[in-house]
């Protein structure tokens, strides 16, 4: 089975009791309750290497209290402060971190942070522009006291894809990434449109190709802010590639052992791998155990 | 290959005139330019039971111009009026123009009424709360003249899955489904869980079931008001059931005679099944289809 980076969190979302405010109020007030450990909007790490978590009397004073769910049914939340940077300001210690921590521990932590950071981006009520709305169900959505529409955190639905042709698979690079990076074409699901249009879609703008047989494998969140990165192999009849490079610096067709060399980090590998927690890592393994 | 309701449209997005204001003051001038025709938010059949197109001059005065794409190198644009009633007044006649429009017109229509909807519900600033945000990449965005934030029309990805326990698939019916219908359950991924997590996770919530081998199967877009529905499996190796009856109103499991009688609307089916257009459709003809 494959097992992506955030993924596996063991978090029971208990939905149940967003709803029943009586519930919440319980839950906040179990003395076994537990409050996510957070810098800014970075986790803090305990000596075991995992997220750290303290009592609800460690929240500030005017913090909002997000009810992430139950493990072994103590109640676990996370504080939102607006006076908390936003995600965006993204540390360069995230990264780091992200590289010591267990799948699940970063799947309860991409959680949280992409809550969190939704609530920020989002006092206002974007239908009337009122600022006044509230939290709501426990900490999972907000309402507007004016107009009453309620709005719900965002997932961001992403593609992200090798094109396959022969026994080559297509890697690409962003302006963005750190220097030899190289990682599977990506872009965001628009409205009308499926997955496999989406698929093709993006290959077809970034890269020239015409591509059949869109084939789904895995999927991860992405708390950055918040995606749901779906991974995909499609078929590439051509080679020829039509580079967009407004979205991409560079792409090309690398061999099973170019992936290999990469994944492994050898030096003289064709490109630098993405990270272990990122899904485009699981679809080069994945393709690579396919064949093997 | 499966071809699920709202998916095939002919349209070329032409993402490349989204970011060039020229480019898409040439597609606006272009006499062969179409507009989509529209009777407040729901489409216009033309005779041929096909969407209806005129001409840009057909739109109404203080109108915006989105750029729904290329249809064989037409720029096709449907028109925003903040006037227009929203998605969520949906009328009765939707679903019946539904029933006689073919999928990739369909999918047409399917991006134009999310689009339009997402506007008309988002003319503020959800970051500063501005009234003034403004339309820009070609209709594909909104920013804010006051914080500078950019807003993104929203995909909310769904799971919609049959659990599998033996020969029989789990249906459930929602209060709000006309009489007699049932159909997969569905639910909205959430922000720090996969696909797949999902899947288990609604399972678990709505019906009980602990699942394992979540394989997702297709992909359709759905305006209303515009979600990504995710069609899958999973297998349930215990089939009793317990309901959550404030999401379900009942649910039981049927084996394949009772989804083919479904699917073919026999008169003493075990139940009304889903229309053709939507991804429930799909998945259970594709069930019923890996076994044949
Ligand atoms: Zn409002
Ligand atoms: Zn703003």
């Amino acid at each position: 089975m494959l097992r992506p980076g955030f993924t596996g969190s063991p978090l029971d979302r208990a939905d149940r009791l967003r709803n029943d405010p009586d519930a919440f109020m319980t839950a906040v007030s179990d003395w076994r309750a537990r409050l996510l450990r957070l810098d800014g909007i970075d986790p803090v790490l305990g000596e075991d290497g995992r997220l750290s978590w303290g009592s609800l009397a460690e929240a500030d004073e005017g913090a909002e209290l997000l009810l992430l769910g139950l493990i072994d049914g103590r109640p676990h939340f996370a504080a939102l402060d607006y006076g908390m940077p936003e995600g965006a300001t993204r540390s360069m210690g995230i990264f780091r971190t992200l590289d010591l921590l267990p799948p699940e521990e970063a799947s309860t932590y991409a959680g949280a942070r992409s809550l969190i950071d939704w609530h920020l981006r989002h006092r206002f009520c974007a239908k009337c522009g009122n600022g006044d709305t509230v939290i709501h169900r426990a900490g999972w959505g907000r309402q507007c006291g004016r107009c009453g529409a309620e709005h719900f955190p965002r997932v961001d639905p992403v593609v992200i894809m090798l094109a396959e042709h022969g026994d080559k698979v297509l890697v690409g690079r962003q302006y963005r990434y750190p220097p030899g990076r190289y990682s599977a074409l990506a872009g965001f699901v628009e409205p009308g449109e499926s997955v496999e249009e989406a698929v093709a879609r993006e290959l077809h703008e970034e890269a020239g190709l015409t591509v059949r047989d869109v084939r789904y494998v895995v999927s991860q969140p992405w708390p950055f802010p918040s995606s749901l990165m779906m991974a995909c192999m499609a078929t590439a009849d051509e080679a020829a590639l039509t580079i967009d490079t407004t979205e991409l610096e560079d792409a090309f067709w690398v061999d099973r052992a170019g992936v290999e060399a990469a994944l492994a980090g050898a030096p003289g590998a064709p490109f630098l791998a993405p990270p272990h927690y990122a899904i485009a890592h699981t679809l080069f393994r994945w393709w690579l155990e396919q064949a093997a």
